[in-house]
């Protein structure tokens, strides 16, 4: 990673092509919208945020930030304050709805949390909308909300509020789980994708792939034995670790994004991030962890684990001064233990994430473009 | 309404079957647990709250209120301090997704709305989660987008936050969005179904039945021609006069409960008031308008306007010193020009809903039993 890495004529048409403004031009949905990779992102950039464009669902972040400018007179006293906090939202339609690993229930749990976590919130209160299929059986939801209850337990959350609709037979597969969570900001930290800087590292809290070549073996399309299992995970704890370290570094402004790779994978998050912070991002194959059943798996469903879906795994992009002080902090935590550094941040060529292979070469890690895998999460 | 209403031997048998606790043993989900009745209660009070109890929760209220109790040496000096905050969640189904008065859109801003408005919020923050059916036209999803964006723009909301998920085509009908919204309690305002005093005078806002007979009318079931429209509307604003009245007639605990009669109708959401307050509520049929078209559609229909769903109503139950001025100040607001007392709270037989119907004679009004209407929002 240390080389030099200079851009060519196809990298700059690459970014170019990135540049132009998203119009988004298909006459109906498919798949490849609900992939997580570039036809999700035209859809929301070129449809949804111009619609329902303002200054908070710009940012296109996991979650939206925003501080409640509270009159306290009726409370406590006289005055105004701020309290910084993290709202968010996710449906889930995964399937099949249990799984190696988890089950909807843990997973909606879970991606909540962690959409929650990496704006640096501590997660208070969630709330679960329930669309039921008419017939879907009490046994099963009664697992699902087993899960959720656990799930909940772990991270420290509570789910306050709620709403359930049924749909006639064949009008909706099985059940789909929204939950939307708050979070209080407690510290200064200020995390974005727009805010990783030429010099950073880029941190990953364990290997990747196993979420999604778990959903796709669970299907049972294929014939395929393995011991894979979902990695669906509270990274919220994880988190508040990474954060209390650099506290005690007084380096809490070197935290600069945090992003849990789901759909699209790492290549799609790592190229948010390069996108939102112009900057270029290097990552190094061989030192990308894979599980060698995950990795496997991937090479007989043609998939690239750089793509596939995680739940429990974070991306840090930090100042390199405090880099290995928290991948130590990290490693420390359950959900963490595989941590490491996997690439750099570099000024040039803006906009795009480019890994050297295990064989020496280089070569671009484009956002996943088309559909991979439908209803992952 | 002033006769002594004495219970009998029917009234206390209702009583003691709603007393008995909820023990869930229905094997699959019907689209009764849809219903907003009793079937929907019987599964949120057996099931989903056994499975997920927290103090929030267990009010069973539209929204959980809860204070954030803000470290706030991080943002603007040193100490604590409180901000009473509202979270509500509602995933809409409604079919047909467009209708006279409004679309999918429309309902899911303003059902978030609604939900944090009676809770004596100012609605601030709106998530929207998206299940799109693959096949999906986009001109479809424009208008609904456009009409998110009035809706959101009326009621002084922002959707800030949201996600996208694809599912095959057959595996959902058409698009689900879920809403969930954030709002701050400025006022010292608190109300639930369970404050509801002796003495005290039930307010609606308006007339009953437009949406649910719209809907179902839209179905093309049936071959009606009527110009009855959905009353979806956003009531916060009106929420807020009514506060700010009480507030100058320095009186704000005289406002109990304030609650939309949705899903269920007024006779659920009386019935939710009569049961968590213990009181008896008594309403005069004669003083409940009905628009003659909803009124014809229901007959037709054989639904009893009561129990057919709302999405611009408010039920208010106040002190008898400020009704009157209430009801006037809630008449000066576009959604409220048919604001009127309907009846009063009584202290026994509680739990119970009794109307004086318009031939001088009283009937018991229970909660809605089984499925009326499907996908009603």
């Amino acid at each position: 990673m240390s080389q030099a890495f200079s851009p060519s004529p196809l990298f700059e048409r690459v970014e170019r092509a990135r540049r132009r403004k998203h119009k988004f031009r298909d006459p109906q949905i498919t798949l490849a919208h609900g992939s997580g990779g570039r036809a999700m992102h035209e859809l929301i950039e070129g449809l949804f945020l111009e619609y329902l464009r303002n200054p908070l669902l710009e940012t296109l972040e996991d979650q939206a930030v925003f501080e409640i400018d509270q009159r306290v007179s009726a409370v406590n006293g006289n005055g105004h304050t701020r309290a910084r906090m993290a709202f968010t939202t996710d449906s889930y339609v995964v399937d099949p709805i249990f799984f190696p690993g988890g089950d909807i229930g843990k997973l909606a749990i879970n991606g909540t949390v962690n959409d929650l976590a990496v704006s640096g919130a501590r997660p208070l209160y969630l709330s679960a909308g329930f669309i039921l299929e008419e017939g879907f059986p009490i046994d099963d939801l009664k697992k699902i909300l087993a899960s959720m209850r656990d799930a909940a337990a772990e991270a420290g959350v509570a789910v306050v509020t709620g709403d359930t609709k049924v749909v006639q037979k064949g009008s909706a597969d099985k059940l789909f789980i929204n939950t939307a969570g708050v979070g209080i900001i407690e510290t200064a930290v200020r995390t974005s994708a727009s805010s990783a800087k030429a010099g950073d590292k880029v941190i990953l809290s364990g290997t990747i792939g196993d979420h999604g070549t778990t959903i796709m073996i669970a299907r049972g399309e294929l014939e395929l034995e393995t011991d894979i299992e979902s990695d669906t995970a509270p990274l919220n704890f994880l988190v508040q670790e990474m954060i209390d370290e650099a506290s005690a570094l007084q380096s809490l402004d070197g935290i600069h994004c945090l992003r849990d790779p789901t759909r699209g994978g790492v290549a799609t998050t790592l190229n948010e991030i390069a996108f939102g912070s112009e900057v270029c991002i290097e990552i190094e194959e061989d030192l990308i962890p894979v599980r060698e059943a995950a990795r496997g798996a991937c090479e007989i469903l043609g998939l690239d684990p750089l793509y596939v879906a995680n739940e429990g795994k974070l991306i840090a992009v930090v100042g390199a001064g405090i880099a290995d002080r928290l991948v130590a902090r990290i490693k420390q935590n359950h959900y963490g233990q595989e941590a490491c550094i996997i690439g750099e941040v570099k000024a040039e060529p803006a906009g795009i994430v480019a890994m050297r292979t295990g064989f020496g070469g280089t070569r671009i890690v484009d956002m996943l473009v088309g559909e991979q895998l439908p209803r992952i999460c």
